[in-house]
């Protein structure tokens, strides 16, 4: 492709990391990978004169080579095992000796959570532009909920690199769940935590099928959070704001199941009400992310509408790694972009997708209540 | 590298394939996949019209490109799930797509059990000829224990495919243990039971490190058994003859622990003696293949001596997914081939490369007793 180099792409400084570490912290929904780990890595790459650059979408030339990556495995390994580094790179290396080609550019898989920061790091490392968009605008589990699986792109054939330095490449799966399901069989056996790096894309079809303006969007959400601390206004309500959301629960967290299974965590959180919601039990289901929110035994949000918890304090983000007995948490809703919510998109990432057979999606109410 | 069309080349008929069958079956130790289905896909690539050929290991040039193959997983899942059949073929060439090579020969990774059939169907397929050896000399549950890795072969980047259309390329693997780790947690992903190709060897190598004359030797072991039936002679004497073996047990299975954990099989056989071991109870450890043979508490054969129960009338061999409770069987045991006795293929082969870490390798005595 032609990249123009006066276009309009623009560079990440250390400030926008913070803020894209608070923004993607909240859209990660509880997974995606620790943000904090990864704003330190991101951050000490751009301290080691890399650069960032952001592309905006629109700025992608149709034939463009687009590789989108991130990290595989369980959000809790990426947190107590800093990564090597320089995973992502021989990814791309990898996929471009492959497929003899040359990459133009990087996308990201999921915006939530450290997998935000990846992509940056990579292509810092190549130096090549990240492209403004995602997979998902949230985090998901599983490698096949992306806009890009789920609107036809074939990921395979991908690479995947642990810390180690073992390269695996996952060079045809007949569809899109299989690929997850040996990659993430294989990213146990590697310790938990690997980086995986698809099949390029066009740009034609990133510009038609990927989540728009992700980066964007995400660091003016952790600026606004910023700016309501600074300015001692409530951090949840700017989150809200910002996001067209709404605040469904308060309360304390006083049950906590969570384990490491198959290459997730798994589990559920209860949370006892406060103010608004006393007497009121509410639970949350986990898979790496908040997937369902019931409160007394009726469900309220459902997958792929963003369930996020907030420290009720500050308002910073609560992964689930870092959830804890005692907490005192305000509980999110933030409906999910329009691409999630199609017909084919709940087949994947609605309720179904996880096992739930007895829940259907309704979009979450916008009413405010409390 | 030149093949000389008018040298030592010799085909199989059916009538070798079914001597292959009960050679590879004893030299399976209990492992390598089950031989009788090994031998109707063996059988069914014959009547289709593929012809197999057998080359002498020192007709093999020394710039010769040699892959290894054989299946891998858990015996009992391959023996309940058939083939799709060209796994090999598709392995073969990938392998030769990922690295723009063509392959010269194809070699046997390990010839016990269903093992022994792979590389015939697969070179049959290719039109290419199989060398007459293997990395083993009888069949071990790991694939870092062939004489090929444990002399210094790196066996990535190789290929897996399984029966459903997936491919996947381990193309660096840090040490033969990792690509090992990985390729097992793939292939439990994939059902179970798939095939896979090492990177080429030169014939050089191959010559050198390889297990000579596999082939031959196991076709001579089945013969052997075949006309001791015929005249009525005892056939378990008959393999005693023809390896150098002796009895070791004679009993009935009377308790039997066997599951399928991490793609493997594990467990023990427990076997009261009769005839002249009337009193006595022995022991056997499984890990896909008879590891240890124990009698009243003393370990008296050890891996990689080989460790064999046959029916103890037919002579035919037992399986670790055949064995049940109230068979009468005969235990032999075999001297493995010298190449696996040496110190750096004890520490790979010996019993504590399968966790044994009190056992230390004692060649078996060759003295008869019973």
């Amino acid at each position: 492709m032609m990249l123009d180099r006066t276009s309009n792409r623009w560079r990440l400084d250390e400030g926008m990391i913070e803020a894209l570490e608070i923004g993607s912290g909240i859209l990660g929904t509880g997974g995606g990978g620790n943000p904090y780990v990864g704003k330190l890595r991101a951050r000490q790459a751009l301290r080691e004169g890399y650069t960032m650059e952001i592309m905006p979408l629109t700025d992608l030339p149709d034939d463009a080579k687009v590789v989108s990556l991130g990290g595989i495995g369980a959000p809790l390994v990426s947190h107590e095992r800093i990564k090597e580094g320089r995973e992502g790179l021989r990814c791309v290396r990898a996929l471009e000796e492959r497929l003899g080609i040359k990459v133009d550019a990087i996308a990201c898989e999921e915006i939530g959570g450290q997998n935000s920061m990846e992509p940056l790091i990579t292509a810092a490392m190549a130096g090549l532009p990240v492209v403004d968009c995602d997979g998902m605008g949230r985090a998901f589990p599983e490698m096949q909920m992306t806009t890009y699986s789920i609107y036809g792109h074939r990921s395979t054939p991908s690479v995947m690199c642990d810390p180690h330095g073992n390269v695996v490449i996952f060079d045809h799966a007949i569809s899109e769940v299989w690929h997850e399901r040996m990659a993430r069989a294989c990213v146990v056996a590697q310790g938990g935590a690997s980086t995986l790096a698809s099949a390029p894309m066009s740009g034609e079809f990133v510009k038609q099928f990927a989540i728009p303006d992700s980066y964007t969007k995400a660091i003016s959400l952790g600026n606004a959070v910023l700016g309501a601390r600074k300015a001692n206004r409530d951090p949840v309500e700017a989150v809200c704001a910002n996001e067209g959301g709404k605040v469904v629960f308060r309360g304390k967290i006083t049950d906590l199941k969570r384990q490491l299974a198959g290459g997730f965590v798994r589990g559920e959180a209860i949370i006892q009400g406060f103010e608004a919601y006393e007497g009121d039990e509410a639970a949350v289901h986990i898979q790496n992310e908040f997937l369902i929110f019931s409160r007394n035994g009726t469900v309220e949000v459902i997958v792929p509408d963003l369930i996020v918890i907030l420290d009720a304090d500050s308002g910073a983000a609560i992964t689930t790694e870092m959830l804890r007995y005692g907490q005192r948490v305000a509980v999110l809703a933030i409906p999910c972009h329009p691409l999630l919510r199609s017909p084919e998109a709940l087949e994947v990432v609605g309720p179904k997708g996880f096992g739930f057979k007895d829940v259907v999606f309704k979009p979450m109410s916008t009413e405010q209540e409390a």
